[in-house]
């Protein structure tokens, strides 16, 4: 299988690409991430998304400790080259550590940032101690 | 107003923050640009979206040539608090400069990047020569 499609991609000077997921079937933007020309080759192979995981600088299965899979149902990118859509089934219906449907439960309100969605589940029931 | 809602952020060393915009009425993604901290306060502040534009080192209020300004009903936060999610109305219906309604129009086919949405308006249609 060609590699071309990976060179079109405009990769930042650290080698890595934004990937935003999104919930296939209800649109609702779960995360964004990164992933290296490694990780977004893994996705495309095993339709999972694998990234880049800056933090703690090693490939990132994500779920590999949650459960919380992304089964990937497309790869986008735009115009520019330079950022990455993918439309997923998330599996569990978590894609935040918190617990939460999406990452991005904070709302600003007002000159406030509130947490405006439920705990799905607890943390310390989804991440099993060591 | 407070401005502790901006400190909140963690801003990249450049000082920027990388901000989704969503359609809030489709859920359909339309674009991935970058704010500092005072276009985020003026997008806030103006309920349309003005970002940091990298390439030209300035202000960037989307739809300032092309009209496709981006009416803002939300602003919501990450986890890590590093990353906006923009919910808005695309005036025209059009965020991508190709004429597309979203900057995410190529879809991984095989392994080919391939074109899948339509464009709504040629660009020398949306922007006036000079």
């Amino acid at each position: 299988m060609s590699t071309k499609w990976l060179d079109e991609i405009h990769w930042t000077k650290d080698g890595l690409v934004p990937v935003i997921a999104q919930d296939a079937t209800s649109g609702k933007v779960m995360m964004l991430a990164w992933m290296s020309r490694e990780s977004l080759a893994l996705t495309a192979e095993e339709g999972r998304a694998v990234y880049w995981s800056r933090s703690r600088g090693r490939l990132w299965r994500k779920g590999e400790e949650s459960g919380h899979v992304q089964r990937v149902k497309s790869i986008r990118l735009d115009c520019d080259n330079d950022v990455v859509l993918l439309g997923i089934d998330q599996v569990g219906g978590i894609a935040c550590h918190t617990g939460r449907e999406s990452c991005f439960f904070q709302e600003l309100r007002g000159d406030e940032w509130v947490a405006v969605d439920p705990v799905r589940k607890p943390p310390e029931e989804i991440y099993a101690k060591k």
